[in-house]
C-alpha cells in the first residue's frame, strides 16, 4: 500500500545506510550464537550492585532534579568531574570544554551536523570507524582515506592526503574500532605537527583508551596539541576536538559519552544538540556521576582490564591452536578488538555466511575501508564472550576457515 | 584565540539558533524565582518509589540486557506494550509502526532528516511548537503558516495554504504548545480529508493528549485518517505519523518517546537514528517498561490530571483577580500552557524584562511564530509551580502587566 510518505523523502535520505554491524547485531541475540560481532562490554563487567545503589541514593537526594528536563551542555557536576577527570591526564580544561551527549554517536552525530558541507574532504584511517562513516554519510562527506599498519595510521602517507585539503582528520589513536591497533608516539608528534602546518583540526576518538592491558600509556593527542602550543591556559582553544564516552568503563546501555572542545565549538554544538534531543537524559547523568564519585570508576576499570585481557589472552592462544596458517591477526595491547586478514582471494563477507551456519559471528572488514578494499579483513571482538565460548568460537571460525582455504575460489 | 575551527562551520549552522526557551530555562535555575517559563513537569507528581523500584527489579532481573547496547528500533516489550496502549485508543498497530525515541525532540529531528530538503515547506499552526521549527531550520525549512483561534488550526484557511505544496502539515491537536488550545472534531475531520484531498500528509504531535482535565476525549487525527481510508489492517499504513512521549505522563529527566508511522518510514527513521545516537538508553527504556506494567501510568495519570487541573484553576483565578482588563487569556482544558494576549501596542519580550526583575518568568510568544507576529502574546506554565507560587507568581505579573499598561509606550 502507497502511503504520500513514499515519494516525499529529503535527498539525504539515500545516503543514509543501515549499518552492517547494527544489522549484524540482530545475530548476537540469537541465544545459541556465539557473537564476535558487536563492540559489546562483557555484561560479566556491568556493576550492577553500585550502579543500583546509585540509583536509590540519586531518587532518595535528589530524584525532582533527575527525573527533571536539564540544561542542554550536561549535568554541571558530571561536566565538572570529567574535566577534573582530564585534568589529571594532562588535558588542562573547565566545564566549559564539556558537552555531555547521548553516546558517542550523537557527539559524531552533531560534529557533522555543524562542521560538514556535502562534498566535503574527510582525512580518516582506512580502516575507520563504521559509526563515524555512517554518521558523516548523511551529511554528504567523502573520504581521504590513509592506511593504517600495526602502529596505526601511517603519518608518511598523512602530507600526499592533507594536500587534498580535508575539512578535519578524524582518528582513533587506542586499540582502534576496528583494528585493534595503537597510534605510536613518534607517529602522535608528526599527526598534531602536520596538522598544524597545514591548518586542519583533529578529531580524536578514545572509547578504549583507559582500557589499556600493558605496555605505556600514550599521552593523548590533545595533550600533545596542547604541548606543542605551549598551552597552560586552564581552558583548551587548541585543534584537537576529543570524544570519550561511559559505555566501555561503566556500561553503554545508559548511552552517555563527552566531547572536549575549544569553548566556541562547544556552544554551537550546544545549539545543534537542542534541535536534536534538548539534552542527554538527567536521571542517567546524575546516577553517573553518582557512582563515579570516590574513585569507583578507577578501581572498577582495573576489573575490566584484568577481564578483557584473560579473553583476549584466550582468544589468541584459540587462534594459535584453531586458525589456519595462511590467516593472519594483530596482537593489541588493550581495547575489545583485533583483526583478522585472511588470504587476498578470499571474501570475508562469504566467511561470515559460513560461520553463522556454524553459530559464530564477526564483522567483515570491507565496510570500515571509506574507499573500498579490505575484503579478505575481519573485526573481532574478544571482550563481550566468556574465555569458554571464546574457545569454542574461534574453534568453529577455525573450522570455517580451514574449509574456505581448502576449497576452490567460487567465480 | 582563534582555532582552525572557527572558519570550518557548515552553512547550515547559520541556521541552527539557539532556543529562546532553552536560553529562558536557565532562569528557573535560579532558586528564588517564580518560573511560568518551561514547560516543565511539577516535579511531585514524579513517582519517584515506583520509579525507584523498577529500577531495582530490573538490575535484579535483567541488568545485564538494561546496561547493554540494544537494538536502535527500540526494546521490544515497550514498543509492544506502547502498540497495545495504541490500540485502546482505537489506532490499529503492531511493534512494527513504533520507533523509541530520545524524546519526542529527537522524533521532530529525525523527520527533519528524512524528509526535509532545503527550501521544502512545512505547513505549521501559528503559532506552532518552538521546537519543532529549531529542529526543521537546521535541514532549511521554510514554513507556510495557517493561524489558529480558540479551536485551534482554524482549517477553512488550509486549502490555499495546501496550495503552497508543502512536504507535509505539523499539528498538535491537543492542548497545543504554545496555546493550549485544543483542535475541535469537525476541524479534525476536515484536515483529514483537506489532508488526503492534496495528498499531504500529517505529523501529529501529541505529547499531552492524555493529560485533559474535563471535557470529552477527541479522537487522534491518526484514528480518524484510519476511519477515513476505511483501514482495519492490523498495522497502520496511512496518511499520519503520530508522535508521542514519556515525559509529561511519566519523567521528562529519562528521555523517552515514540513514533507511530506505517512501517516504511519506521525503516528509514531507524537508519536516520543508527547515525544519531544508535539507539536511546536501554536502561530507561527497561525501566519505563517495568514502571508501566499492570496499568501502573493509567492511575498515575490521574493523579497528574487532578494536580495539573488545581494549578489551572488557581491560575485562571489569579488572572482573574490581579490581571488588568486589558489582558487576555485562554482556558485550557488539559495540559501544561495558557496563552496570554496583552494590548497590541506592547511587546511581551520586554513584559519579561520587567517580570525577571520582580522574579518571575514566562516565554514571550513571538519565536513560536514562524512567520513574524504575535509580538503581543505569552506562553503561561501552570504544571511546574505549586498553588502558593502560582498565586504569588500571578499577582507579580499583575504588577508589571498594570504598569506597562499605564505607561506610554516606548518608541
Amino acid at each position: 500500500m502507497q502511503t504520500p510518505w513514499d515519494h516525499r523523502y529529503a535527498q539525504r535520505t539515500q545516503r543514509i545506510g543501515s549499518s552492517a554491524i547494527r544489522e549484524l547485531l540482530k545475530y548476537t541475540e540469537k541465544p545459541d550464537i556465539i557473537s564476535f560481532a558487536g563492540g559489546l562490554p562483557g555484561p560479566e563487567v556491568f556493576p550492577l550492585k553500585e550502579f543500583g545503589d546509585a540509583c536509590q541514593r540519586v531518587l532518595k537526594e535528589k530524584g525532582a532534579l533527575a527525573l527533571q528536563y536539564g540544561t542542554t551542555e550536561g549535568y554541571q557536576p558530571l561536566r565538572e568531574q570529567i574535566a577534573r577527570h582530564a585534568g589529571r591526564y594532562g588535558i588542562p580544561i573547565t566545564a566549559d570544554n564539556i558537552l555531555i551527549t547521548s553516546g558517542s554517536q550523537q557527539a559524531l552525530d552533531l560534529l557533522g551536523k555543524i562542521f560538514i558541507n556535502r562534498g566535503d574532504r574527510i582525512l580518516v584511517e582506512s580502516p575507520s570507524y563504521l559509526g563515524a562513516l555512517q554518521a558523516w554519510n548523511a551529511y554528504g562527506a567523502e573520504y581521504v582515506a590513509v592506511p593504517s599498519d600495526k602502529n596505526g595510521m601511517i603519518t608518511d602517507a598523512l602530507e600526499e592526503a592533507l594536500r587534498y585539503g580535508p575539512k578535519f582528520i578524524y582518528v582513533l589513536p587506542n586499540f582502534s574500532n576496528p583494528a585493534g591497533v595503537t597510534l605510536c608516539l613518534e607517529r602522535r608528534i608528526k599527526l598534531v605537527e602536520m596538522a598544524d602546518r597545514y591548518g586542519v583540526p583533529i578529531i580524536e576518538d578514545d572509547p578504549y583508551g583507559q582500557l589499556r592491558f600493558e605496555g605505556e600509556h600514550l599521552p593523548s593527542i590533545v595533550v600533545l596539541d596542547g604541548q606543542f602550543r605551549g598551552n597552560h591556559e586552564v581552558c583548551y582553544r587548541g585543534n584537537v576536538i576529543y570524544l570519550s564516552t561511559f559505555s566501555k568503563i561503566l556500561a553503554p546501555g545508559i548511552r552517555l559519552a563527552w566531547v572536549i572542545a575549544p569553548p566556541e565549538v562547544v556552544r554551537k554544538l550546544v545549539m545543534a544538540k537542542q534541535g536534536a534531543d534538548l539534552h542527554t537524559s538527567t536521571f542517567n547523568q546524575v546516577v553517573a556521576h553518582e557512582v563515579s564519585r570516590h574513585g569507583f570508576l578507577d578501581e572498577h576499570i582495573k576489573i575490566i582490564r584484568s577481564t578483557y585481557k584473560e579473553r583476549r589472552d584466550t582468544m589468541l592462544a584459540a587462534m594459535d591452536r584453531y586458525f589456519p596458517p595462511e590467516v593472519d591477526w594483530t596482537q593489541p595491547e588493550g581495547g575489545l578488538f583485533l583483526w583478522g586478514t585472511i588470504p587476498e582471494e578470499l571474501d570475508s563477507a562469504d566467511v561470515l555466511k559460513d560461520a553463522i551456519k556454524r553459530n559464530v559471528a564477526f564483522v567483515p572488514g570491507g565496510p570500515f575501508h571509506p574507499n573500498g578494499g579490505g575484503n579478505n579483513t575481519m573485526r573481532i571482538n574478544f571482550s563481550y564472550c566468556t574465555p569458554e565460548k571464546i574457545i569454542e568460537g574461534i574453534k568453529r571460525l577455525g573450522d570455517v576457515l580451514h574449509e574456505r582455504i581448502k576449497k576452490p575460489v567460487s567465480v
